[in-house]
């Protein structure tokens, strides 16, 4: 896959100087062919150094107050890797993991921003450099995170991130994420699995290679079970069958070669616990909404990514865009598509609550990380209604859909088991819908409505290499 | 992957002309950086003809009736595509389906060769090159095998294969096939995963694009479901749960990279059939014992390939020559370990009858595919009572067991798909275990003895290249 990069650096900006920036122009990165460039700064250990330095000049700092959680007072000052950190759930959790007090480093090699310029596609809200956001983080906060870009595919590039910063748990965004993008064409579908099947691979063999005590938190989706017409429950199912019984994995039915490439990802990672006592945790988690956080507000280059087009896009955020700027909602079939949500606030919380509490060594522990479930008319009613309260004429348009689903069915789906290690939801109350649309509000002079509609067929995908937005 | 080939070339020996051969040395194969090389020869259809020459020499004729099976007069004629054609359980189907009247084709790129020169390995039965073995097919009994060189993980080779064979059933077989072997080593383990799931996303492309109603018949393996406490059904399992009912995936549990790339594909291919209407049956095939057929006793040619090793070889077969050569039968930890055996005879019959009874459109069916089921024990035992009437000393030694795997445990599998369909099982009966025993004594003195024993752990496998028998 040409858009696969093989080329990796290592960034970090060392605790012990001050450090600014004005513009992402002003920063300079040496790489090296070497996969990972140590340059050991006076003071600091040889073990653990490895920097590229940035030009940098002053910044405004915006006031601040550091909070730690509650959480895990006890589990201050563990390395937590951030696979996938310039994601959007990767961006506000490492931020979050590091402002209450673990040493971070995001591990990633950006292709989410090559995806959003290969198919003509932007976030919603305007978003810097990942160099720009560490050290804008550092010169509010003063706490460092370390970057590492590289394709975790790349088993010597993932190697060298271990061993130089050896995480005690390592949280797993790493992933190409969207179902439709896996359906546009079949190299897409093909580098949807390989990448995320064989990225995974190579965390659990570092992992058994380098830090064999290490948590794994593994980002899954509750889209891996599909809609089964019993209840979904977490991970597991007791099953009676003539007279005997056995807990099995859950039965998975996922929809989409990204859904898929989870359901894999789960299989493996299961088998390595129990051959190598690997402790990993999967969190299933359902559709994010929001894009603030604590930590993401703190600053406007700390700014998280919004998408709301058709590829990267998903329902609220979208239903909210399209509120904002007058295009009507977009309900997909009858609309009774019904998943589990949760505001992006609770994503990052339930990544700590997860690493506060890790698994056994052996232990494949499933949580499914969502509040709320919804189906896609009740959202659309909720958008419509908080719509008419800011004074938007909210309209709904039902569009063909472009998956293959169920667009009626029965579903319920367990959703306790972070709840009982202290998740403290924010339920999508009318206020939330209302800041989320304020948001969609703010910017939507930057909407490409040419964006919003949906251009991937799940059956129309053919062999062909396809450009969707052009 | 090195070992991963991506040069392709395609083989028809054209039905009008005599061919012959003398020694693999007298062949010479004209290949080319194009994806297929297209000779079209006089008289025949331009469309599907693309032919390698083969320099040759008159080969003895054996006496050969050529017998057609009752199981399906009415589908002679049709095309038959068997990627993975030249390994054991492909060669015996291609040669089975070409015999009773169907057009075949093989596809490979022939790795399962060179894994023997890579690992220092050997079959047991000396087997000759593809060619040869097409060659000797054609001379004595007429009938045209097509050859196509390549590899499916490359698309465009694929492609080819497809617009130029037109197959109305595709037999899958191209996948690398040992558990030890995708535990050697990190390499391996991502190798078998990529080149599994990935070629049979590209099969799944090619028959969405190409031939929509060509039937994929997919080997899969009793190995995806493990060894739950609860009996094992073909494929889907009824489950009732919590007042409400559902028939989902049977849940699996796989226990090797190599089993896990089969559980991926499983679910890969499930899905095809619900979005594209692929018509697919899935082939949960037990451990395949024996090697010879009707067709490879035809010609020495023609033999099978025979695997004892601790790679490649499985455990009935394995036995049979520790027993010929004096070596202790090798017994994995306690030796409770169950699964369902079944003779090769049996695979070809089976294939032939999912081939005349296809999927619906639409439709992913699970077949589980062997006759009985044996504890390693019970197998060893069976193996010590025939040596005993050959006049050999068979003794039995319990080795540590190099996998992760329960050795006592619960095992009923349900296989009663492919006898409602017609297939007349060969049972593991002493006459059969005997001539197993004479054919691994007739070649005794090609087995190395250090090829015997296990030489992959499932918990020390690693992150750096290993070989295996140096």
């Amino acid at each position: 896959m040409a858009h696969l990069l093989s080329t990796s650096c290592s960034l970090r900006i060392p605790s012990c100087r001050k450090t600014f920036f004005q513009s992402p122009n002003a920063f300079t990165v040496k790489t090296s062919k070497s996969l990972v460039r140590r340059v050991v700064l006076p003071g600091e250990s040889s073990q653990r150094s490895h920097t590229v330095y940035a030009t940098s000049t002053p910044i405004k700092q915006e006031a601040s107050a550091q909070k730690h959680s509650a959480l895990h007072q006890s589990s201050k000052q563990k390395r937590v890797m951030v696979i996938g950190g310039d994601g959007y759930c990767g961006w506000a959790t490492a931020l979050h993991l590091s402002n209450i007090g673990y040493e971070v480093a995001v591990v990633d090699n950006l292709i989410r921003r090559l995806f959003d310029n290969q198919l003509g596609l932007d976030s919603l809200t305007p978003i810097t450099s990942i160099h720009n956001r560490i050290r804008c983080w550092k010169s509010l906060t003063g706490k460092t995170i370390e970057l590492y870009i590289g394709d975790i595919c790349d088993f010597e590039f993932l190697s060298e991130t271990f061993k130089s910063f050896e995480p005690e748990a390592v949280v797993h965004f790493g992933e190409q994420r969207s179902a439709p993008y896996s359906m546009i064409d079949r190299s897409r579908a093909v580098f949807t699995q390989h990448n995320n099947v064989i990225g995974t691979l190579n965390v659990l063999f570092a992992i058994k290679e380098y830090r064999e005590q290490c948590h794994l938190v593994k980002l899954g989706t509750m889209g891996e079970y599909g809609t089964p017409n019993i209840d979904i429950e977490e991970g597991y199912l007791t099953i009676n069958h003539n007279g005997r019984t056995d807990t099995l994995p859950y039965p998975k039915q996922a929809s989409s070669f990204y859904h898929l490439s989870k359901v894999h990802d789960s299989n493996n990672i299961a088998f390595t616990c129990k051959a190598w006592g690997i402790r990993a945790t999967d969190l299933n988690q359902g559709v994010v909404y929001g894009v603030t956080t604590e930590e993401t507000a703190m600053h406007e280059a700390l700014c998280n990514r919004l998408d709301y087009d058709g590829v990267f896009g998903t329902a609220l955020n979208r239903f909210c865009v399209q509120a904002a700027v007058g295009h009507p909602l977009t309900v997909y079939g009858k609309g009774g598509q019904t998943r589990g949500y949760l505001d992006i606030r609770d994503t990052v919380q339930c990544v700590e609550i997860a690493i506060a509490n890790p698994a056994q060594p052996g232990e494949f522990r499933v949580f499914n990380q969502f509040t709320e479930q919804f189906s896609v008319n009740e959202l659309a009613a909720l958008v419509t209604k908080a719509g008419e309260k800011l004074g938007l004429d909210v309209k709904t348009l039902t569009v063909p859909n472009p998956r293959v689903e169920a667009e009626e069915h029965y579903y319920n789906a367990k959703h306790t088991k972070l709840i009982e290690l202290g998740l403290k939801p924010h339920l999508l109350s009318d206020s939330l819908l209302d800041s989320l649309l304020n948001f969609a509000i703010m910017y939507k002079d930057r909407v490409d409505s040419k964006q919003i509609m949906p251009g991937v067929s799940w059956r129309k995908i053919g062999v062909h290499p396809k450009t969707v937005m052009a």
